[in-house]
């Protein structure tokens, strides 16, 4: 596509003669955006933190930038959201990352790894750490730049139908879940299923399933997880947080003026910050709820976790080994993981064992 | 003052006839802005949040806001930036609301309580607990708005000359420390003193104070702080978070439009998330240096910290009967504390548990 078109179809409002100069001045810089989201309306945390950026854009622009935005499903699937984006169908997407580990298993570190980084650290490394650059790296040849718009905190480990007390137990489960986390199942002997949000309920009340993660009480008590299985796992170790993502065009980013990508990068920024702080405040009430209702919460055995640990060690070692992009991301993740667990465990988990008890 | 003489003591620029159209619409919303930081230029992370919040608005407003940054001591002291932003001198302040706990004990909770909130759970409160409402309502009456724009994280528990392993070793111990958490060592036997950031490390060297309280690794290392103080000690109860803020005078916020209210709101939340982002960052491979470099990381007793904690709640309950606002603020605080302990009980505790051992 030729770039005139390409903007065109962008809808850069091009500017009419008809206009008075002061209106030519604002129209030349109106940007009527869409956004296709991964995530159901009914998701109101997660699929609200599009609506956060699209709000944000639109108030710092003057109205300037105006973003709608669409449901996964409104336009297309929400796992087709990053071609729709890198296509230039549509200009924005809000997503995530490890959703893409099919096509580049580096996708998914600036999702979240399994045993990595919390939020607080993920995010310490996107933005000061080197993460954001090796991001764009990777999905520059894609026509994509991503920003961090959203985190879940640290998610819970999932429902399961049965108990999980020694590695044994994971033979023969059969588990939903997303990403590179189903080859530490696989590894631990799982079936391992990949179902869209809106699928889980059934599969796990009928018996197709065993057990599902999803995000945590919050989100799946909206799901109705809850009443298909009764325990209910922690911690995360799967996802120690989850990071959301805003899929900006990279032909039509590098377009914009400084003004219009400052004003997209802090939306995105805020609405990240607006999602984990919406996430902190709905999930107590709702673990309260959960656990009133009848759901047992559930510790894995740290034998359990050991072996998701190692098998997730060796998927790791796979892709480190099959991709060098993936080999020296993942080198810089680990890299800077290791100094702030170095401080935090010196600090925030000092703070944790008296607050929260060993 | 009246209102046409302050917006231009404030800085609005005034519109001359002799600019053309287009010019004249660009710098009828041009604001010239000052803003006084409470911190000295040498603290690059802490200051740096308001060189960020600075950038970020010219940025966003496509040089409209020019926002010029002063370091502690340039225009004002740093402990009058209050006054300073409240009366109109000037337009900004970057700063932190507990060193206002001399005005009323309640601008306290707004950056951090003795035993209260860490950073997500803090930034949570503000942004969708409620806190933001309460706090609009503590500064209306001053002529201030102030908005989150940087946190440390935890804190260290500070640099001690000698060893912490009982209640009783705080008699006569002669600390440095600030706001409330003074009073807590007060009613342990100690001897509270408030010294400037600048002038902690010679007081601690030459002996006339026995202990200090600053940030943490990367910030009490610039200070020299180990050089005056073989023991370091954790968990930093006293502030398990801080949030820094920025301070606008009201009057003056009232008069913008959206565009520059929600540019200012975004790009103060902006620097909030890269300041913490920076703490985290620096703050692991300072640790390392400190501790090769001779400096003994102690864990306060679980007795003197039950001390700690006992004190506070006779100071927080002292000050709850004081003031009316107080009680009703610290209800709101303590009461999204509880849920999201909870949630982060069952979820990041349990994390840290297994990464970080009991």
């Amino acid at each position: 596509m030729r770039r005139r078109e390409f903007l065109q179809k962008a809808g850069v409002v091009a500017a009419s003669a008809t206009l008075s100069p002061l209106m030519f001045a604002k129209a030349q810089n109106t940007l009527r955006w869409e956004l296709v989201s991964s995530f159901p309306q009914g998701l109101d945390t997660i699929f609200g933190g599009g609506e956060d950026f699209a709000r944000y854009c639109n108030e710092m622009s003057g109205g300037e930038i105006e973003v709608t935005v669409y449901p996964a499903g409104a336009q297309v699937g929400g796992f087709e959201v990053f071609d729709a984006v890198a296509s230039g169908a549509f200009q924005l997407a809000h997503s995530a990352s490890y959703y893409f580990v099919g096509r580049r298993a580096a996708h998914g570190m600036f999702t979240s790894l399994p045993f990595g980084m919390n939020a607080q650290q993920q995010i310490a490394w996107i933005e000061v750490g080197g993460g954001q650059e090796l991001w764009n790296e990777l999905n520059e040849p894609e026509n994509l730049i991503a920003f961090n718009s959203g985190n879940t905190g640290v998610q819970m480990g999932g429902w399961f139908k049965r108990e999980i007390n020694t590695p044994a137990d994971l033979q023969g489960l059969s588990i939903r879940t997303a990403g590179l986390v189903g080859e530490v199942y696989a590894k631990a002997g799982a079936n391992v299923q990949s179902l869209p949000g809106g699928e889980i309920f059934l599969a796990l009340d009928r018996g197709a399933i065993d057990a599902a993660d999803w995000v945590g009480p919050y989100d799946d008590e909206k799901l109705g997880l809850n009443n298909a299985a009764p325990y209910y796992y922690t911690p995360g170790w799967q996802e120690p947080s989850a990071t959301l993502c805003l899929y900006v065009n990279l032909d039509l980013w590098n377009g914009l003026d400084v003004r219009h990508q400052s004003i997209i990068q802090n939306a995105a920024r805020s609405a990240n910050t607006r999602m984990l702080a919406n996430y902190d405040s709905k999930n107590g009430a709702a673990l309260q709820r959960l656990v009133e209702s009848g759901t047992e919460v559930r510790t894995f055995p740290t034998e359990v976790l050991d072996t998701f640990r190692q098998n997730w060690n060796e998927v790791n070692a796979e892709k480190a080994a099959a991709d060098p992009f993936y080999a020296r991301a993942v080198a810089s993740y680990e890299e800077f993981m290791a100094s702030v667990r170095g401080w935090h465990d010196t600090s925030e988990a000092a703070w944790h064992r008296y607050v929260y008890g060993g």
